[in-house]
C-alpha cells in the first residue's frame, strides 16, 4: 500500500465521499462509486479491503464511516504543520492556496534567502522568515512537512537543510530529481502531467475517438 | 481509456521511459518497469495493450518505440499552445514553470483583468495582455489549452469566456467545481493530494508500519 498511485486513489475516494456526504448520501456501493466518479469497482474493493473495509453485501459502504476511516488512514485526523521554502511567486501562491491551509494541514511560515523578504507576509498573513533561521523555524513551529518552492539549482541544498532540521516529508515543486535518504519521503510535483492529460483529450477529439 | 487515472499512468510510463532512455536502456519488460518504478506489471501490460503494444515475450518492450508510441498517444508529438488567465503569483509561477514550456507545449501569453499588468511580462518573457482581449489572444495565438489561475470567485466566469473563445481543454487551479459543457474537458488540479500522500507516509512511520 505504499505506492503513490495507491495513496492518490485513497485521496480520490475521499474527495468522492466528501461530495456524497454533502449530497446527503448515507451508503454507497463500490459499483455506484465507480460509475459516478469513473473509477474501477474491483480496484475500489481491493484498496478498501486493505483497511478492513468490506462494505455490506447488497448495501455497500457507510459513507460517514468510510470517510472517517480514510481520514484516519491518511493521517489527517490531526493537524500537520507545513513550512514553505522560497517566497517567490510559487511559494506565495502556495501559502495562500486554500487546499493547503485547511483540514489536516497548516502553513506555519515561509522562509526565503532574500533578507528583504523577511518580515513580510503572504496575502493571507503567512509570515516570511530568513532562510538562515530554517532549523529554528522548523523546531519552533513543529513543522513536519517542507515544501520546496525554489529554483532547480537550489532545490538539493534546501532538501538537505530540511532533512538536517529533522523534516521527514518533503513536497518538491522544482523540476529536478532530488537525492534523498532512506527515512525521508520526497514527492516531486509534476504539473506537466495535467497538460498531457488535456493533450490526450484533444488528440482523441482530433482522431474522432471522442 | 478515458479516465484521468489511466491518462496519468501513461504519463508516468513516459517519465520512466525518458529516464531509461537517458540511461541507455534499449529494452524493458513490464516486470522490470514495475520493479524499478514501483508500478503494477499486470496493469502496465493491460494499459499498453490498449495501444497495440504487447512487447516481445522474453525480451520486453523496445524503449524508443514505446516512448514514441506514448508521445503519439498523448498527442504531444506536435506543439499545443497554452494561455494562462491570471497574472498573479500563481499565473506568473506557472508561466515560468519549466515543465509547462517544453516539448509539446508552449505558453503563448498571460491575460489579466488588471490594466496595470498588461504590457508587463513574466521573468522568462511571457507577455501579459488585457483580459478584455481574451478572445483575440486565443485566436491570434491558436491557443488550445486555457489555464485558470484566478480567484475561486472568478473561475467560472473565466471558464465561460475561454469556452466562448473556442478553448476545449482547461486546466483549473482554483479550488472550485466548475460547470462545464459536454465537448469541453476541465481538469481541476488538486495540490492537496500531494500533502495527503506525505501525511500517509508520516502516519505509517508513527504507526511503525514503515
Amino acid at each position: 500500500m505504499s505506492s503513490d498511485l495507491t495513496t492518490g486513489r485513497l485521496s480520490v475516494y475521499l474527495r468522492c465521499l466528501n461530495y456524497l456526504e454533502q449530497e446527503g448520501v448515507e451508503t454507497v456501493s463500490s459499483q455506484e462509486l465507480a460509475e459516478k466518479f469513473h473509477l474501477n469497482s474491483a480496484q475500489i474493493r481491493k484498496d478498501l479491503a486493505c483497511f478492513g473495509e468490506f462494505g455490506t453485501r447488497g448495501v455497500g459502504y457507510n459513507v460517514n464511516r468510510l470517510k472517517a476511516q480514510l481520514v484516519h488512514t491518511l493521517g489527517i485526523d490531526r493537524k500537520r504543520n507545513v513550512l514553505i521554502v522560497g517566497a517567490g511567486n510559487l511559494g506565495m501562491a502556495l501559502a495562500d492556496y486554500r487546499g493547503f491551509n485547511s483540514t489536516g494541514f497548516e502553513i506555519v511560515a515561509l522562509v526565503d534567502i532574500d533578507p528583504e523578504k523577511a518580515g513580510r507576509a503572504s496575502r493571507s498573513g503567512i509570515p516570511v522568515k530568513p532562510y538562515s533561521r530554517l532549523a529554528e523555524v522548523v523546531r519552533e513551529n513543529a513543522a513536519e512537512i517542507g515544501v520546496i518552492a525554489v529554483t532547480p539549482e537550489s532545490a538539493q541544498e534546501v532538501h538537505d537543510a530540511l532533512v538536517a532540521a529533522g523534516v521527514l516529508a518533503i513536497l518538491n515543486f522544482a523540476p529536478v530529481q532530488l537525492r534523498t535518504q532512506p527515512r525521508v519521503k520526497v514527492k516531486t510535483v509534476d504539473l506537466r502531467i495535467n497538460l498531457e492529460s488535456l493533450s490526450f483529450f484533444l488528440k482523441n477529439i482530433e482522431d474522432g475517438t471522442l
